[in-house]
């Protein structure tokens, strides 16, 4: 998961301040002004941060006071009339509009202003509070598996935002829906997503059949093997800095739901976690963080923080880097030909019984399991679709709180055949709705299905990159994401990118041959 | 150290939000404002501490703009005009100034405001900018011992401290230094100070030369014994535990320098450091700051948060609760009889061969060395009135910035007798001056003064102490010192409450007294 906010980017370094300054004082004003509203908001990244790692129990009410207090501050300073006065100012200049990066910076900040200002200080304060103490709530009722404790919060968070989405105004679909998702995903659709989702679902099904179903499965023949967590943090750390996360401008920590986040253009700061019986999984959460990480830093901040053009385009997009350098680089045989033997002198001697073969087949394991967070790359999505179709049915008063968790335990059972158990591994198991994060999930899939998209356009790009990889230099790939993707900040939309990047609409076929060009001979199926 | 700030007490409870609310909206108003601002505040020093732990060092520059725009902004909250006219309806309401606690408050509200409203904003904001780059100066300088690097930062602190005291308004004492102080020791002056200081010298001088000069020394028997990180880690934890700081409303974490910190009414923060090699040292840190930390977690903050009723009187009440902890207790017979078994079972054996009296006699030692957190009880107070007499000359300008490492040298030598070999031995050991923490000093002595002088008193009301700390219980120190002086918050002045409590004015009889009445024995003079 990130943390990070939603967004389109530049040709950087085109709009620099020594010409802003004489030619466009207004534009110089308007960015002076984001800058501080960013660096306001980003203490409050921080405060969520501590929360998330360090902060002792006793201190959760004074948190919810303090993010409260500053969301407000920080929405008055990003919903400034003079803000509206500037980018009215800058909408009326030709010269400036004339440079594309500009252009495209002031239609990103009229879209932030223009939603900003529809909502009132009280709201973002009480939203900010009450998602604060949601949280511990949460934390709570799942350690429980207790959803009854857990619902009046739900209920609270989700009137919340339904008020939300009503102010910044019902779109055009008429779904309700549509006016929070368009936070994560900017112009996204259900109804869109709807359509993506339907026939990916349709070809995930019998897939996941035939692979839980082939003769010839991979073992997991890194089950029970049991590493200190000391041992992976040090392996977790050298993938870091393998793969190019630069730890001197962040840092990696331990909680229970991993996370990245930004509390500044030079601190990125990354969370997995470890379970010393599982030692290769965290890996997947500290590549798939460092992967968000990794945008973070690559954005061009130095020229453009708290502006469009220093900003990620979208959580789709954003998610493209995660589970690119998480599934597509960290479950390939080249990442591992490179990884496993810096794992077997880190582990001492714990791997030395397996081969490559071994443990490229136990990194794919296709599995049908309750926990998201811990699902394959084949059953995934599927885990997807239910709380997309689950929080749309909510929004949309179509499902009680109160029917949510059987519900969710009926459609898991259509999707994924199982019967859940409990809640915590049912209903509770995510953070997000807790949070606020409603219109959140789908970005995942959105992710998957664009990661792919690069995954093939790089490999044409560059025919040697998995020689590389099993050399352990990821620099090639870490560039081509910064040049293609990274670099623009929110200069295009997401799907305007992709087709700018690969000459395509995004589409779900890359998805599919991936997926299947990997596991189908794994399978022998 | 801590960061915790200055200030007199209350009889918690009467001033009930309750009764305010009907009988004195106005107070209750103020009230509201004060939380408010101090909720903000609060934010300031969870980025402080964040930047002290665990900060990546990409991180500076950004944390200094988000420290400086919170500081400007909470600068701008406390001094509120609203403030000031709700003061005033304060001050001109007779009922609500018969009770004495109200009255307390409201003068300490008053003093709090006027000092506040005599420095712009801007000020504010550029002292919090560049004492926060500056601290990343001085770590850097201070690694290498190399003053002059460090030379241009403190040059600017010290201006800003210098306009800072001016726009305070020069004191009756026509001393600039005395507009500082103030800040940490109020109404105290260099003078006040100067009268203590002199003839404790004279009194310390020829005890430090007998002490080091005698036959009968006891031997540091813990040097050379290297423990672990971790062992000595759960040691200071169940020390935490038994003297009463609480984990849950608090935690306990590493730094180069050790601090406490207050991030909320229920959030208090400890640091600590550990050397391999001394095993039992940096239990001293432990203690110290959890000293400070049961003072943050004593005062009423529940009922008072962000009011002088719930804040610290000043440093050196401050101290006085650190130093009694760290010294009082943790370098007493008693203290060990309870801790060396528990400190034997956590360090596997490495102490086995240890009795009581020589673990008494090593945490005992008094030795003429080079760092002020380093030193013994006996001449730790020659540190810091070096550093008094010094600081003082730079407010006053009769030492230039450039000849501080040569006076610091040659000051050294007279006071405590030993040749400085480098700058990182010398003037660069402390953060306090890079912090802007100018007046800070003297009032770890009076600290010292203070802690004796309760000591007396408390064992005086409780002759069964020393018994039950070799029990390991010490809930009758920390219940003393909750009701006579954490519950009073600033309700009196330091010089009030101490006559209050023990009958008599601050003196050094008591220190001298506890401080002989324990060497002379040991050292057999």
């Amino acid at each position: 998961m990130t943390t990070a906010h939603t967004s389109t980017t530049s040709d950087a370094g085109r709009a620099d301040a020594k010409s802003d300054s004489k030619d466009f004082p207004h534009y110089l004003e308007l960015r002076r002004l984001l800058r501080q509203a960013a660096t306001l908001g980003s203490v409050g990244s921080a405060l969520g941060w501590d929360q998330e790692t360090f902060m002792p129990a006793g201190g959760g009410a004074h948190r919810a006071d303090q993010l409260s207090t500053l969301a407000e501050m920080t929405h008055a300073k990003r919903t400034d009339p003079r803000i509206g006065e500037l980018i009215h100012a800058c909408e009326s200049d030709k010269n400036l509009l004339a440079d594309g990066a500009r252009a495209a910076n002031i239609r990103e900040i009229r879209r932030d202003y223009a939603r900003a200002t529809k909502l009132p200080g009280e709201l973002v304060a009480e939203i900010a509070k009450t998602t604060s103490l949601a949280q511990d709530a949460w934390k709570d009722a799942r350690a429980k598996s207790d959803f009854a404790q857990f619902a009046p919060w739900l209920t609270k968070v989700l009137g919340l935002m339904r008020t939300k989405g009503t102010l910044y105004g019902v779109p055009a679909s008429g779904e309700l829906y549509d006016a929070l998702l368009d936070e994560y995903e900017p112009s996204a659709t259900a109804a869109q997503i709807e359509a993506i989702f339907t026939p990916l679902q349709a070809r995930l099904t019998p897939l996941v059949a035939e692979l839980t179903g082939a003769k010839h499965r991979p073992l997991d023949a890194l089950k029970g093997i049991d590493v200190p967590q000391q041992q992976q943090h040090a392996f977790g750390l050298e993938v870091l800095k393998a793969i190019g996360f630069d730890l001197r401008r962040g840092r990696l920590d331990t909680t229970t739901h991993p996370f990245c986040t930004e509390l500044g253009p030079d601190d990125t700061r990354l969370t997995t976690r470890y379970n010393t019986s599982s030692c290769l999984e965290p890996l997947s959460s500290t590549m798939h963080e460092a992967g968000h990480g990794m945008y973070e830093q690559g954005l061009p901040k130095g020229e453009h923080y708290g502006e469009p053009l220093g900003e990620a385009i979208s959580l789709g997009i954003h998610e493209s880097q995660s589970r690119l350098w998480e599934n597509l680089v960290g479950r390939s045989r080249a990442f591992w030909a490179w990884g496993l033997p810096v794992a077997k002198g880190l582990y001492k001697g714990k791997l030395d019984h397996l081969n490559l073969e071994q443990v490229y087949g136990a990194v794919n394991v296709v599995e049908r399991s309750f926990i998201r967070v811990e699902s394959d790359e084949a059953t995934y999505n599927l885990h997807i679709m239910l709380r997309f179709g689950l929080e749309r049915a909510l929004v949309g008063g179509e499902l009680a709180i109160k029917d949510l968790p059987g519900e969710w335990n009926k459609r898991f059972k259509g999707l994924i055949g199982l019967d859940v158990p409990d809640d915590r591994r049912g209903c509770l198991q995510d953070v997000h709705w807790a949070f606020g994060l409603v219109g959140y999930f789908p970005t995942y899939t959105l992710g998957n299905l664009y990661a792919a998209q690069w995954w093939e356009k790089m490999h044409a790009d560059m025919p040697e990159l998995d020689a590389q990889m099993a050399r352990g230099e990821f620099g090639k790939i870490r560039g081509w994401l910064n040049t293609n993707v990274h670099a623009h900040g929110r200069h295009y939309h997401a799907g305007e990118l992709c087709e700018r990047v690969t000459g395509k609409p995004l589409s779900a076929e890359p998805y599919m041959r991936t997926l299947e060009g990997k596991l189908r001979p794994l399978y022998k199926i």
